[in-house]
């Protein structure tokens, strides 16, 4: 899988994921509209909306991507109907042959991480039958229980032909409480980033590993630094655009190919319509709108190269 | 919530949490006869059959405990049904009074903690409507990314009454490789213990704050210094039993008053009918297994005080 990433991403020459994290509040209008008619003001409702809020999304830009990032607590929080949604969206954006990162950043100790990779990434068997579940592509995984809680989402990548991006240095503002502390000299995430390197060398694809990372765009000098650590794991970038990342501040996290990183942005992309920038477009025509926000995404960062 | 705990646990007697956490191969051939009779071998047949189990568990059970802890990872690994059963045991969970501890181990940057905090302890509008979604009384909540993804729970603890319990030093083989490295001569597990400490002092039961800990019974030298370090905040201790830890290793977790920490089992109380201490009861009444076993854990941990 992180092969066919590395093709898409040549092909689109768009190192580029939107994230699907839909709020309500984000959704246009006449779409709530209709799946409240539909389902009334109810959870199924909501759940209807999203769907269809995504699905214009994914129709209006799966050409320009490789790859989406639905995060799966924008489902979660519409409970059972929401989870459903989020099953929804995996599968069309799979039919659209793009590649479903799933930012479920799970993690528990062996026997429960077994279970997650299970129902994420892998099969199960009920009676004669077996069935693929959630079955994104990628999935983000947190490190701080350590290896035995990373192992069975490997295993199962390995069964399936599927990938991980694993936590190493968020982007968030207080992502540096535990993560920058030092240890030996060093901050607890280049020591995950070591881990990193050393779980992905037992599951490489032809140039990249299929055990990637995430390093938030936030945090370029650190960037810097990862990307040493780990020369073979795909990073996975989120924090450009809303969360303040700039293209310029991007340039550490490629290797010298101009590969080796994917950078996301969620609310930049699907909620473009809100933004002056495009307002023009009218929330009718919010999905042309995140065409025109990728475009020029893709135009940006490809700018640093 | 808290303070409902601590009086549950007062008038059972019974620091004891049974972990909900279903495989398909631990239900007993009947049930999933009967399940699959009615809904196939497919998703929907497993997620009943283990929802069957479930209730059997808890009717066999409520009387004498004051929590269950159901690992949300077992029912996602059988999809969006799956997760239909984990709603379904969460509720019937506490028609039957019981305290229900969602063991989801979620946690992200802020925006995506405050929709995970939504959809297990929180409440969601759509349109007019006001809905309750997974609707937990606890959660587990993982603290690599630092305050500003904790705080989000913790808001909505606030407006809902609920509580958490935060990753501290969890119970796997493999919890050392970053939990255990010394920052500043004190390993990284005590930073986090005095984070919990203190993000639990804004939210104070009467004796007790609304945000506890886990800390695995596996490693009782550290259970003692973190007793001290987080001296309100309750601990869950997993990895008694089936992973390990001994009633004897148990004492540095509870406080002078007798309280202070509950402790878990899964496997050991669900699968008792497998064991052959517990064999004479028959897979029928694999239910009666559970409960004995129960009333022999609450006994082997009582007996330390």
């Amino acid at each position: 899988m992180i092969n066919k990433l590395v093709k898409k991403i040549k092909e689109t020459n768009a190192p580029v994921v939107v994230g699907l994290d839909p709020m309500l509040g984000y959704v246009p209008e006449h779409i709530q509209t209709k799946a409240f008619e539909e389902y009334g003001e109810t959870l199924e409702g909501a759940a209807e909306a999203i769907w269809q809020y995504n699905k214009g999304i994914i129709d209006a830009t799966y050409d320009l991507i490789p790859a989406v990032k639905p995060q799966i607590a924008m489902y979660e929080q519409f409970g059972v109907p929401g989870l459903a949604a989020f099953q929804k969206t995996v599968n069309y954006a799979k039919q659209k042959d793009l590649i479903v990162i799933g930012d479920v950043k799970r993690g528990d100790i062996g026997s429960t991480s077994a279970a997650y990779a299970t129902g994420h990434l892998g099969k199960i068997r009920v009676g004669n039958n077996t069935y693929s579940l959630f079955d994104e592509d990628f999935a983000t995984v947190n490190p701080y229980l350590g290896t035995d809680g990373i192992k069975p989402f490997v295993d199962v990548c390995k069964e399936e032909n599927k990938g991980l991006f694993i936590l190493v240095k968020t982007s968030n503002p207080s992502s540096g409480e535990f993560q920058d502390r030092l240890i030996d000299g060093r901050p607890l995430y280049e020591w995950v980033g070591e881990q990193v390197a050393k779980w992905g060398e037992d599951h490489m694809g032809d140039d990249y590993s299929y055990i990637g990372a995430v390093v938030g765009a936030t945090y370029p000098e650190m960037g810097k630094v990862l990307r040493k650590i780990m020369p073979k794991s795909y990073i996975l970038v989120p924090g450009y655009g809303a969360q303040g990342g700039t293209a310029e501040g991007l340039k550490p996290y490629f290797n010298a190919d101009g590969l080796g990183a994917i950078v996301n942005s969620s609310r930049g992309i699907i909620c473009a319509y809100k933004d002056d920038k495009y307002a023009k477009f009218g929330a009718e025509n919010y999905a042309d709108a995140s065409r025109q926000a990728v475009i020029d995404m893709i135009e940006d960062i490809n700018s640093i190269f």
